[in-house]
């Protein structure tokens, strides 16, 4: 009988559930909350939980099970299946997270970057799925990224490949979280979105996003900012068109670098693709290199909230052979 | 017997022949003028004397030669031989040019991109001998690069990758020659460090250039504007560190992207190495992720000249199994 694995994508708030068949198909799946700000062994419990809770839930003995996967944020050794460092997990550091799993559970564990596993995901079953080369970037608080090459996820010297949110794209350009200025991530993600508006307001530049936040600039979020350009706020269309002009920027250099024609969108911005993705095309068309800008293809994803645990699932039946492009 | 590689080096003065070991070692080595101002059909005819004569000057028959390889400027389709275009040399265009080859002597030919060929011999017998993954970059009258991942030429969706000169480094920097604003190769190529000198002086700005050229800004030229620079002119200094600022970013974004930490630079304006070296350092100690930022290195060029014929013949040899790291 064909065993199945054991998926969990690790995010900020949600820990994502899924029993993965070998086609692909989630055979059951639940979500349950992170609890990330309880602290390292909380999460750890809350993983365990779910894992014990899904596996009671599908009926399914742990010896079906192939592994578990695990689509953790932060830099990860993939070898030795730790987490060095996690920005949104507070207070991991060098956790030898494959081990403590595998160790409870007694079931072979599996770590993988999360953006790595949501750009297998899509190109598994997603909108990459016949492109043997990808860039998926993932667009929501942060920007993030994972990259497909020749079917496989490239990880680099160290497993930290896909850092595109620190990609400069205009030296001179805002401070990023980082401590850097110009960043894509200072421009195109949802916290750079938010806080060039924050600095312009401070300038005094007039926007009506005054009128939809009562409390303060406290309330602004992305989503307000594009509705608000939207609605023909020309200060929030002006920066979500920036977000969309360095978007292209970044990726007309990862197509004249790699000669990769296929990108895929993921992430909560995508949502409002509509708004930035012009600017982005005129940048792409512009800057890439003439015989091949007209074949870069900006595609949204496929697989949406499922990417990660399914991408997950699939790095383990290609390591095992039982997944071949 | 072992069979040896003939390797062509076309570049737009000279052609280079060398009859290459699996070793890597050159038996024999001839340089020819191109002439490629002649037209295609001249040089053509060129490299099928040069390799003639390098046949007869080294007395080894053509039954022992495994294969032609040539390392040919410009965009390529590597599996059928055809050059699709060469800004170099003037006048090709989508030439069959492995047939033409094989046809006048009867030996089997690859081709492959000189840029792609020299990052291949660094690889292979260079500077990184030791490093699985490199970015080649060769600086020259215009920018261009190879890389190499997991000990193989990345040729991306068209074999087109590697356009290194035309990343972009500042949105709203200069005019290159191709047409766009800030790319690399604006700043850090020969031409661009040229053109932005030219640029400035236009504008009124001092410098000692001056007393160097006697007929015109025409005489000036990169080392030209690198002489000056290590005599203390203020301008010049201002370029020559403008080029390593550019380096910088561009080397932090690959190393962002992919994180890979061998960088090899080749090529002429590398000798002047020393001028711009600091700046290029500061910017990839800045830009880079913090926990990989102190792991990359970038190194001269080791093979220098000899680079592109090595290469080529490494590619043949790889490509029959005689080659494996």
């Amino acid at each position: 009988m064909d065993k199945n694995v054991i998926a969990v994508d690790i995010g900020g708030t949600n820990l994502r559930f899924g029993v993965v068949k070998k086609t692909g198909q989630i055979i059951h799946k639940i979500v349950r909350p992170t609890e990330a700000d309880a602290g390292r062994d909380a999460v750890i419990e809350n993983i365990i939980n779910g894992i014990d809770e899904i596996l009671a839930l599908s009926k399914i003995k742990k010896s079906s099970i192939l592994a578990i996967s695990l689509a953790t944020p932060g830099f990860i050794d993939i070898d030795k299946g730790i987490i060095t460092f996690s920005p949104n997990l507070p207070g991991w550091r060098n956790v030898n997270f494959g081990k403590i799993i595998k160790n409870n559970l007694n079931i072979p564990v599996t770590i993988e970057n999360d953006a790595n596993a949501a750009a297998f995901g899509e190109k598994w079953l997603g909108a990459g799925k016949n492109s043997r080369n990808l860039i998926c970037i993932t667009m929501g608080t942060g920007i993030g990224g994972g990259i497909i090459l020749d079917n496989k996820i490239w990880h680099g010297e160290r497993g930290m490949a896909g850092e595109i949110g620190h990609i400069t794209v205009n030296p001179d350009g805002p401070l990023c979280n980082c401590g850097n200025y110009g960043c894509l991530e200072a421009y195109s993600s949802g916290t750079g979105i938010v806080n060039r508006i924050i600095d312009a307001m401070k300038k005094g530049k007039k926007t009506s996003l005054l009128s939809i936040i009562k409390n303060g600039i406290n309330e602004i979020t992305p989503e307000k900012v594009f509705f608000a350009a939207k609605k023909g706020d020309s200060l929030s269309l002006e920066l979500v068109e920036d977000a969309g002009k360095y978007l292209g920027i970044a990726i007309s250099d990862f197509a004249n670098l790699l000669n990769i024609k296929t990108i895929i969108l993921y992430g909560g911005l995508v949502s409002s693709f509509g708004l930035f993705s012009k600017r982005m095309k005129e940048e792409i068309i512009k800057r890439t290199i003439p015989s091949f800008s007209k074949e870069v293809r900006v595609l949204k994803a496929g697989l949406k909230q499922d990417a990660g645990i399914i991408g997950a699932a699939g790095v383990v039946f290609q390591k095992k052979g039982e997944l071949r492009f």
